[in-house]
């Protein structure tokens, strides 16, 4: 099971041996309830999104990252047509019709995924990030259709208007997204356009945005199309599932091989994953989230 | 309106004046109906889809196709997902991940066009013709990413195992398209890929095809999904009509600047549209199709 | 010489000889004095200009149109410097600024030509034209950063409010090019814009265009500036004689070989050049220009 | 203004209130009388071209590189032209004629982005560097028609004879440009050939390079012509602006919201830019320069 | 068998019905005894190499040739190293080191072939060909490490000093390839370059050319490898079947669906194939070459 | 001389001085001969394979991968020839046949370097890696041809089945190279494909790989051709020479200037390429592999 080990545990969690080791996404601090069960249960929980790289990356992470921002495109080109709510607009348009115009917040990983996507459909793309090295080496490796902007409330307003598809992608690692489209914004855009908000997860990068799910992708605000599944990857699990176990392969074969404490002791990453022993919350945002010790 | 002038006009019939030219997509030959209203009312009826140049090719049906080819491979990757009943699998894969596979029968204006936007997407696609001419310039034009392979069913049979979305893009001009890939031969590729058949107006290009509609786009034969939707561009009406128009506006011009029987006279192309005039058919398959003089 | 046959002969008409061959540019039609000069001299006047294949088109002439075309971008990117009294707009932007737009009206030899170049200096590029299956071939083999778009009043005028730079390119053999941008749609751009109007030789495409010299290549409408050299590939003789010589030599040879008299009579092109014969004008518009027989 | 302040303040340095800040360009160190001024004004004067980060680089100079690098290819192109008095070559030859060669001495900054231009109008491109790991990135990133090639006296001499256009790149940060063309080497060059010294703020790298102005950039030794703009950036100010903009805004707010005292201490990188404090010179090389404590 | 179909049957004409079908390459005016022998063996003769379309291409060679082109390469980079005889010298350098050079004589299917190989390889190519409108194609669909030139004793002379290795890729439909490179013209090569022949079966179009095979692929003339493999395709014989046969399928349908008599009646092309019938030479060539009715 | 310093000098030790400097390859380790004459020399052995930048890695072998990577599909691409062996198949295929496909294992400078020139040669290639950084980058800069692929066993046997051409090119530092494809895995590939063990240096990366040379390159095992040249580069000399040169230069000048005293003092990854000075072995793992203090 690749996305969130809580829904098909949570009638089963008297399977769960004490002292057995998980090794999973939990994302225990919007999960009171399965915090407390694995609590109860002294298992022992390592959680993937909390391995953390000397650098502060989140390498268990990147994955789902590169799923969901090629993922993004393909769902708010589906958006984009009439049938489904949109405008009725082919992002790549055709010889003698120009191709929709899509604005990529954010050059990390979920970005260039998109934007990667989004040219090669034949749209006119730009990407905004605040770092200037980004987008000079975005420069330097994305197809011709793919405009870098540096990203400022001004350029960002001055894009809107003949923009079709947005795709919001930055996210800042360990804090709320910031909302780079505010509700008043959604006015500057023409009628039937998408928004597709990837940083959902982290409270989405646009003042409108709203988990969804993929039953029920979408709802419209002001006659803009909101599309904010908090689980894109899910919807691929074929895919997600090996990109997934590429990344934690490593770390899996480390555990078996030495057992968690010697593997956790060996290498600072996979310690940082560490969330609940035995029955103690160790990992801090966790303990704080509950007002745990 | 673009797509099929029938449906709106069905109860407004009356509206149409004796003498009136109407230029539009009539299809009459599959529309009995419309054929009989048509007749009854005396209009001068100039259909896009019978006009023809000198060397057989079909103007005002060429935008239709490039935007079917492209949205084929948007709509099969999006039943491609396990959400939408496919098996999971993203187009492009991810780093680490190889992408999915992309069979395109027919190297014409839909195969071509489908085919660029699978590559686009990042998809390892082939793309099959008949003639080996077309299919030397298609080497010359496409990306890396896109192989050419003479069309047979050999060489077909050869690649079904590994592919996980078949768009089907063949079409003999005026004639059935035919079945390329059999009800037999589904059994070759693995459960939840994805036929595309954009043939559907011909009769399909795959034996299990059949008509489906926007609302209700596809159904499962043999554990595999099938996309039959008859009027494709119909889902981005925006893109469709830009597009129409630029093919249709110089023969509009010409209707209106010099009456639709001068403009016929000096353009034979204009000519092969005359399907009914004033009460009588004079389009051959479409008399022959009801049995009239 | 490269170019006009007419400037350097202009004092030494008496160097020719009676019923020498002359074999260069001549363009009559526009030099009342030179026809004279040429009718008086006795000589056979062998035009590139109206040497003329069986489809009607002009093989000594493209030559020219291709380094038009990339030069009028290389103008056009220099006269959007403040410095040269432009906008002050680098045409290819850098990583964090967008590009200039280029709007390229014409996709025939000129305007592909002129397209290549501004999207190989990062431009974002618009080519236009009526035909759709030159639009589609364009979308075939150009960059990604050039978009095809359909030649309308409509569409040029949706497109001049961003565009700094337009390259125009529209000719239609033997007849005055349409003024695509009339002098009211000069202020849909903003001030210190391009325009650069390749088809000056033909009465230029912009209704504000009148002939310049690389001298003083520019002069300004309405603050948009105009660049209307008349000889554009005069300022790169290097590259115009080989890429000229490389277009006559075939002809020169049979020429040579052959006496004019045998060589336009085996080949119809050639014959086509011919337009004053000892005295005798043979060419219809170059008689009809002058009222001669 | 985006250059340098020192003219525009000179007659209006009254202006200047005692312990007001001033963040820009100033180049002290060869301005005497701009230094002098700014210490009798009492002001603080953070330089943007001594804002320098950990790892050496000058961040609020990089744009400025950017928009040289690009624009050197321009000029040069230009100064080929026979009318602006070079050789009369086009960069990018046309079908059947071989495209000019360009060679871009150094691979940094300045001249990848010449290369990238140079390249995207179709000349042949060698690109020098001394760092080999440089130059296989640019063998990643790079078109294919740019070739790397190691710097070395001996290289760039078996380069000169076939080449039209050099655009001389080489930076050693605070340090003289290298003569990496000495006055001697230009014999091996063809007449009419055009050197593009964009290292002239560091006293060029070629030997015979002495800084020219955008009212006359161009001057002759041994009929090659030398093109020395000391500030080309400033014939694109419209891009410029932009671009300096996205660099220097961070610092700016940090200034604004911080004060200079708080904004110096939190970030080092800003501190290296503090020239002068209120009558004090705070920066080496600068008191070096005029025997100043 | 692919190539030829003389060597296998020489001893086993014997097995030859009268009035059997042959469908194979023959060469029959280079072949006497071949040619007697099918003569004599009273078959139908019907050769690849003379099937013939209306507008002069030979539809079943163009296989081979695109094969030839790749694979020439291919040999000509071996011949390159030290130990195999040439100057030891890597297609595409590496970073810092410039590739060698590749001269294509010849822009048609073989020499196009070549050229996208030798581009791919990374080498720096120039491709040449009379045909203006083929090198126009050719600049718009080549990688941009191929640079095209027209062809002309001139322009070969000054490439060759510089030039690693030639293709000489010069047909002349029915006629002996021309000598583009004679004996005195090595001695502009350096020496251990590679000279690849592929018009051998023509003659060759170096003076220096005579046939080779694959056992003994080269020879030495003034220290320059010459590689003149007449059948170079025999070397990859599973990729030269899979070609073959795509081309020779539809017409080996027609031949046994309908028979020989009606297929040749109703393709005028098949018809052109035709060279032995029942003991009467009926192609002219081959009755020229020996002497026969 | 550019490969190694043992043979040329196995004869002629009685030239070297006491005290002299050789800076060579001499990969000492693995030659017990040549160790003990230049322990006898009293010379100073600075060895190039040893020489270790901080971050691990090793300038003087870098050039020497960049050459075999290339160079390993060249010599792949030739022995799948039938006539030498192979199973006869073109590398890029041609229109209407698929290419061949190529498994490079390992994303290092050898595996991207064989990885560039396969899809440069058309082939449908997969490369894989266990770094996904190493993997992200290397799709950001591939051509479209080049899937990226997480190594392991079991991907590796996945792609085996429909794999023509293996590049071995995974090397671990200081270590013996992993034996990726065992005897027994070989049943998985079909006959007559080719696999090129670029690691052979190191032991091999495939069991059955044993050193070969350039004069017999290749042995078949299970009827899969093996080619292990231990030397790649040396059968393209002229290339090698200058790569490595531009990679020494900078150390050999500061020898020459400083003395190797002085310079290995400056500058520790030139002091830990000493290897013997003067009699004693100075380098560990060569003092351990003849049991030496």
């Amino acid at each position: 099971m690749i996305m969130k080990v809580k829904e098909p545990l949570e009638n089963e969690y008297s399977m769960i041996r004490p002292g057995q080791l998980l090794f999973a996404y939990f994302h225990f601090a919007s999960e009171r309830k399965l915090t407390e069960a694995m609590i109860k249960s002294n298992a022992v929980c390592l959680a993937y999104e909390t391995v953390e790289l000397k650098d502060g990356s989140l390498p268990l992470l990147v994955p789902m990252s590169e799923i969901a921002g090629r993922m993004s495109v393909q769902e708010g080109a589906r958006f984009l047509e009439k049938t489904q709510g949109g405008k009725g607009k082919l992002l790549g348009g055709v010889p003698g019709v120009k191709p929709a115009k899509v604005l990529v917040l954010g050059g990390g990983v979920v970005g260039m995924s998109a934007a990667k996507i989004a040219a090669g459909s034949g749209a006119d793309v730009t990407i905004t990030d605040i770092s200037l090295p980004r987008l000079r080496y975005l420069d330097d490796i994305m197809p011709a259709n793919v405009k870098t902007l540096y990203s400022s409330v001004y350029n960002i307003k001055a894009e809107l208007p003949g923009t079709d598809l947005v795709i919001g992608a930055v996210l800042i690692p360990g804090a709320k997204a910031p909302h780079l489209i505010t509700k008043e914004m959604l006015s500057l855009m023409t009628k039937g356009s998408v928004l597709v908000d990837v940083a959902i997860d982290q409270g989405g990068c646009f003042e409108t945005s709203r988990p969804t799910t993929h039953a029920e992708p979408v709802y419209t605000v002001d006659e803009i199309i909101h599309y904010c599944v908090a689980n894109i990857p899910g919807a691929v699990p074929q895919t997600s599932t090996d990109a997934l176990t590429h990344a934690t392969l490593p770390y899996a074969l480390n555990l078996a091989n030495k057992g968690w404490e010697k593997a956790c002791e060996d290498d600072p990453a996979l310690a940082s994953g560490l969330n609940i022993i035995k029955g103690q919350v160790v990992y801090k945002a966790v303990a704080e989230a509950f007002d745990l010790p």
